[in-house]
């Protein structure tokens, strides 16, 4: 091959990236070396930024630059209540609706026997300490509404409720400006299970 | 907002490769920093290293690590039959298929006045010094078969006719293994006058 040894470190380097295979490594190797360096160098910066400043909120895992992250550090933020969510990203999410403005535990992501990932992995004795160390009145199930989802959800809430501490969890229904035409079975069948009186 | 200064550096360092967006960046930077940090680790190094590292062949614009590319300086490659293409990704394909032994002249894009990138940018100054150095005694003209790839073959076929050098240009025709069925009009109109005795 006439591939420099570097560009192929470069390759095999991107596609640590998450949805990133060998093609779009090679496009995107080939853009950084040959048209935009600077902006490589700059992504090269952050990244060894970035790994040097962020660890986890050691209550929440949240990332943070601090040991308690912004949310649980924020005096505006009821800690009453403690929204359990998979991932990061979730947590994100639910910060950009504004709707919920208690604080969050992050999770490792779900229980999943088969990938070995038990109540361990997802920090749940972390999460024991935390429902024993303070004064928590609702924890808001916020898992995926998937299978894994569900049962990482059930077997947190038997947890929370030997607390004596109210569970919830979010509504499942139709989205918001979906049209019901394209809704599938399951997420329509819940939705009447679930139907209010207007 | 709860993110860190140093993740949002990351995510908007990370929008510089090209097909990322926001969402993506975002799910890159969550992996890198909360999943993979030998990963991206490695990545920020293997980014120094390439740029260090990589340059452009003098001769043919070719990535390369020294001076003259592996191609260029390759006593296996024909001098004398140079391929025209418009990036680096297509003498990488071009390469795969094993199709050619000549040497290479990587132009930086093609000719497109609208976005200002005459012949300057395109490097033809330099092609047309290697056709009064060198005996080159074929041109392949390998652009993208697109109204801009071929405007810049003819563009380039002009030039290279002035040197009394003879200009080549890829067949066109149906893809090998496509169905006629999904082939578009103007692919089946020149394959149809392109025909060939049987």
């Amino acid at each position: 091959m006439l591939e420099t040894i570097a560009l192929e470190r470069l390759k095999k380097a991107l596609c640590a990236l998450p949805g990133v295979g060998p093609k779009t490594a090679q496009r995107m190797a080939f853009h950084l070396v040959g048209r935009d360096r600077e902006g490589a160098r700059a992504l090269s910066e952050a990244i060894t930024g970035a790994l040097q400043s962020i660890r986890r909120c050691k209550r929440c895992n949240n990332f943070s630059e601090t040991e308690l992250c912004p949310v649980c550090s924020s005096p505006k933020r009821n800690a009453a209540q403690l929204c359990v969510v998979e991932t990061q990203a979730d947590l994100e999410s639910i910060e950009m609706s504004k709707a919920f403005s208690g604080t969050y535990f992050v999770l490792m992501g779900h229980l999943s026997p088969l990938d070995g990932i038990g109540p361990e992995e997802l920090g749940l004795d972390r999460l024991q300490r935390l429902l024993d160390e303070e004064d928590i009145e609702e924890v808001v199930m916020a898992t995926n509404p998937t299978v894994e989802g569900d049962a990482t959800a059930d077997f947190i809430a038997q947890l929370v409720r030997q607390h004596g501490i109210r569970v919830t969890q979010l509504a499942r229904g139709v989205p918001v400006g979906g049209e019901l035409e394209y809704v599938d079975r399951n997420t329509l069948a819940g939705a009447f299970r679930g139907r209010k009186d207007l």
